[in-house]
């Protein structure tokens, strides 16, 4: 019989439907295709991007020539522009207002071959640091309300280039999506008057059967209704809802874990091509009791057809607690 | 400079990226890869379908054999069962209930290569008589909430079978993306004393922007902000919170211009996948001043990336105001 799940944060219903049930070999995932030849992220080629907005380099190296391990370089193509002004207008009884907002990449590695996963714990820190040292500069501007940080990898996740990146967007407008998860854990918060992230937690902890990886400050867990095969979340065990809040010791936890999920994922999943994202607290907030950031990882692995966009109801081919126990028993 | 544009039923921003501007033959369209061989939504084949809940047939024919034009069936592989209770329950904070539902197949025709477009009027007419008559029916059974009507077209669109079907799925639930209509709609009714949809199809007739197609009954148009490339409406002049009040003068008028925008679509985008979808009120309601039932189509066009997912922003690359020219001024 399939069964019917609910979210417990943004109450979205899905399907787990386990008759369909299916196994990280039933997927059938499209060869990845490469770049090859010129690649404006690569070591050497800092002129065919606009010049550096900050890396960590070899003392001795020069701005925006080789020397460094991670990059941010503004986008070339931005989908929004950082001059302006919002100009907010109506038009009859629409609303509209100027794309005003930044677009960053942060190139993870000089190196074109080398997966973020495939990385030093110490450059994947790295990575780490410069989301946060990145958000905590573009909070000062006032036309901003929030900062999305995700990475695609691969084509079939929407990556233009293979070469390992990740991407930053700040926008004048809070997300459809944060506003659902704020709006969803605020009524948990005013009804149990527990976080509902921090509960999720433990229960995931107490049965365990969900629960991938867990450290001294992370659990990695397969979340209770997940839309996605395989989908997978990382969530700090200590409350704290904005992720630039992280502490030293939680960089250098957290890039463990990322490290090792996306090992696990890339190899019970022969090579998918997946998107993370990092969900935080809109910038201007004094402290949320009620959300707690985390990090959302999505295999690639399914076409999403009609009815899931237009309905926002899903169906999903595999149980959370399945792909659980395949991601826990892959040998490393 | 790029555009953020709200939704005013939903109040979702996205962006409409102007600069990267794109005209029909700048999408990628995957070939579509027929099925060859054996179908079993063709004429002759209706032993290899679970027997037919109804058709339209010649009267001298027999169920379950040849002779029908449109002809219904429960889905061999269901995503919800039509056997069984809710069984509703918890499971420590989470929700669950078994996957109770009904999952048809409507054949479009017997005929595995005739797209919905190319069919008469009167043929598209039934498949729409159809889909009313099969609401009308399931509406008597009490654990469902909603029912869902949609199409996908090719395999870019989720379609496992090439043979021309739409399908048909009740839930015990009402669907999160109807859910955020519905709720929206409401509060928007409750500030303006009017339908948000009537206001939508007066200003598209005021401006004739966005407007594609008008007949006595129905509008078409490209929505102020579409999340993707040459999104699509069919709306109701009249206000109507059900589509399965429809009458049948308007389901004359329905067909003439769901024939008319697909057969532009199919011209202008050449020969895309879509999908279309019903969006209709919940089955339980006396009849919604502030919902007004309506028509998705969305052509297959562009990969979603994983922040679209994972944040519910979206990047639109072609402005509805250019897409809706297009399809108003390619030859027939």
């Amino acid at each position: 019989m399939p069964e019917l799940r609910k979210d417990p944060i943004i109450g979205r219903w899905v399907i787990i439907s386990t008759e369909r049930g299916k196994r990280p070999s039933d997927f059938s995932i499209e060869p990845e295709v490469s770049n090859v030849g010129f690649c404006p992220f690569c070591a050497g080629q800092e002129d065919k991007t606009p010049p550096e907005i900050i890396a960590y380099r070899e003392e001795t190296s020069e701005k925006d020539s080789p020397g460094w391990w991670v990059r941010v370089v503004p986008n070339k193509f931005p989908i929004l522009q950082i001059e302006g002004h919002l100009n907010r207008a109506g038009e009859g009884m629409y609303d509209r207002m100027n794309g005003v907002g930044a677009h960053e990449i942060i190139i993870e590695t000089p190196d074109h071959h080398k997966e973020i996963f495939e990385l030093e714990n110490k450059n994947i820190e790295d990575i780490i640091w410069v989301y946060r040292n990145r958000i905590i500069d573009l909070k000062k501007d006032v036309r901003f309300q929030y900062i999305l940080i995700f990475k695609n990898r691969g084509t079939g996740a929407g990556a233009l280039l293979s070469h390992p990146h990740s991407q930053l967007i700040a926008t004048p407008i809070v997300p459809k999506r944060v506003k659902e998860e704020l709006r969803g854990a605020k009524s948990y918060y005013e009804y149990k008057e527990r976080c509902v992230f921090c509960d999720i937690v433990r229960q995931e902890i107490n049965t365990r059967e969900r629960l991938i990886i867990e450290n001294e400050d992370f659990v990695v867990v397969e979340p209770f209704a997940p839309r996605f095969p395989f989908e997978t979340w990382i969530l700090p065990k200590v409350h704290a809802c904005r992720f630039e809040d992280i502490q030293k010791r939680e960089v250098i936890s957290l890039a463990r874990v990322l490290k090792e999920i996306l090992e696990r994922i890339n190899k019970v999943l022969d090579n998918p091509p997946f998107n993370y994202i990092i969900h935080s607290a809109p910038l201007n907030n004094a402290g949320l009791p009620y959300y707690h950031w985390h990090i959302e990882i999505i295999p690639k692995l399914t076409k999403v057809a009609g009815f899931e966009w237009g309905t926002g109801f899903y169906v999903n081919p595999t149980s959370p607690e399945e792909a659980a126990k395949f991601l826990r028993e892959v040998e490393e």
